[in-house]
């Protein structure tokens, strides 16, 4: 078996460890003679495997006492339409920050519930920077004010967190969750999919502070309600239950890491690796404003596209995969999360180099 | 590692073979270097795993050219809201067959989106019969007829397919999807969550006639929305790839078992050893009447309830466990879907009969 050194955007790279776990208990986990896959979620076994999921992830964010964390479904883009149906709150708009691809997306699924205003937008810019905050035009009356902290595909990222007033800021952390540490309390909503950080796709996380939900919009399906999956513990309907496993090994593997302070020092060391190059040639270039470059999603371009075939192929051969960007954005994309070891990162420094000396 | 006789109503026991394969290509499938959970959903892996199930699932069910396969996410409670979000098509009722507590679960979120018209219910016969067909009140103007075509809890269960005129007919089987042949084509819609014949909780089946699809209600989500989902191949966002995976593995186990023919003969045989003996002794009964028995779901009452935690601790002494009636009914239910050995039903009766010889 030769494991490669996967920087696929997601469903992403997990840590070995974890994986070796999920083989060795696939038939019987922990002597109880069934597979994590075959048990009732209603039975002792899974309510303390979700139990200790939510509390390994309460732990890791620090998440306060008056924050329900949610194991739902839908992904992403599911909860671009169920944050509107959940957080309107009898208002009219919710105000969006437009940083690129996942925020769009965001911004019109929102419009089909409520005017979705867009506060600022980095759009003008190529979508290269983070709009800065003094001039964002917010609306006191929104319902909320939306950011995606981290754009995959474009690979721009807030280092920072936004004040936004009393209005509750709701963050899609899907690419960046658990990457460092976050101040919950600024916020009113976060959610993500699991496929970069956190687990298999399938499943998605929300935390969300207890006074925003109860105020469903009429037609939102009850699954999708965060008031009753609260009030269920997640188990309005089956909850996506081997998972809710995977992403409870992960948060343990974090927590064996140090932390969310040390995978944000493991992050910042691997981007770094990266950045530092892309910054000393001309052979590739990142096209995204240095203060507000993602350290998950590092975009790159060869100054010659007509190469792009063939660094590709010699980055494949040394068993490095999904380094292909975006199609709508074209050129390379390494995606680093928290699984990716450092010696993945050093690899596709010295492959590009090689690349660089050969091509250059 | 000694395995159990599982009889849980869903997440429910999954094929021993399916869970090996699993636990060896964990950390690298044929030869990838990756495991299932962390491909790209975009990947030619991912893509030929996702084709290979969607093919095998067609190939089981005879599912004819004019259908759409999706697998998508939220569960069969999600899908209360979605096939209505779907499929109203401009109509301002649906009629609803009511057999039990799935049927009521459907009808109650429908009539967020619409009327949902109870065009006959087994209410009165405490939910222990499907009621006959002639008996139903359709309405020739309903967007759709559902019906529930298992009930898991209540233990009934269709053996014939409901003829509903032009109407589409529309059936929630997620607990005896893949049990038996069905005549695909007279059903509009087939829906089921996958936790019970077809693989881990958070997948959702959704089998489609493509000529229904394209109306979805304004307010639908776009991750829930089938046109969307069809015209992306179910890759509108990141699917459950791992279940996919799963799935795929259960379907080519099935087809290696002879199929869904040979898949009802076992189904049918099990049971058989069941309900005979429950017919034949009178320390324990079933509710159900005979002709609308559930091959998948067997609820059973002892004569003395006062013995039920006895029993229940006597079976799990046994390796055998989730015998517990649902919560809403009580007694003793055995789940024994397609995964169940035959070993299993035996291993029951044999335990029952020891257990009337000693209590009776």
């Amino acid at each position: 078996m030769t494991r490669v050194f996967n920087f696929s955007a997601g469903p992403a790279a997990l840590p070995e460890p974890v994986l070796k776990t999920a083989a060795e208990e696939m038939l019987d986990w922990h002597g109880s003679g069934m597979s994590v896959m075959e048990m009732s979620h209603r039975g002792k076994e899974f309510i303390a495997i979700h139990a200790e999921a939510e509390a390994l992830l309460r732990e890791l964010l620090a998440i306060p006492t008056d924050y329900k964390v949610l194991f739902m479904q839908g992904g992403a883009i599911g909860e671009n339409a169920i944050v509107p149906m959940n957080l309107l709150r009898g208002k009219a708009s919710a105000d969006y920050i437009d940083t690129g691809e996942w925020s769009k997306k965001s911004i019109k699924e929102a419009g089909k519930y409520c005017k979705a205003n867009v506060a600022a937008s980095a759009k003008d810019g190529g979508y290269t920077s983070i709009p800065p905050r003094d001039s964002w035009k917010l609306d006191a009356n929104a319902a909320y004010v939306h950011i995606c902290s981290n754009e995959t595909i474009g690979g721009v990222e807030y280092h920072w967190t936004p004040e936004v007033g009393d209005v509750p800021l709701v963050a899609d952390m899907s690419s960046n969750i658990l990457s460092k540490p976050v101040e919950v309390s600024k916020y009113g909503l976060i959610y993500g999919g699991a496929q970069k950080n956190i687990g298999p796709a399938g499943l998605t996380i929300v935390i969300v502070r207890e006074d925003l939900i109860g105020n469903a919009l009429p037609f939102c399906p009850s699954a999708f309600d965060y008031k009753q999956q609260a009030d269920n513990d997640s188990m309005l309907n089956t909850p996506p239950t081997y998972a809710i496993y995977i992403a409870g090994l992960v948060f343990n593997w974090i927590k064996a890491q140090g932390g969310l302070k040390a995978m944000a020092e493991h992050n910042r060391a691997k981007a770094a690796l990266l950045y530092d190059y892309l910054d000393a040639t001309s052979f590739y270039s990142s096209p995204v404003a240095r203060p507000d470059r993602s350290l998950m999603n590092v975009p790159f371009k060869l100054k010659d596209e007509a190469l792009d075939e063939a660094f590709l192929k010699g980055a494949q051969q040394r068993k490095m995969l999904q380094l292909k960007g975006h199609r709508s954005v074209g050129g390379m994309r390494a995606s680093i999360y928290n699984a990716m070891p450092v010696e993945g990162v050093k690899a596709l420094v010295a492959y590009m180099k090689e690349f660089e000396a050969k091509h250059g």
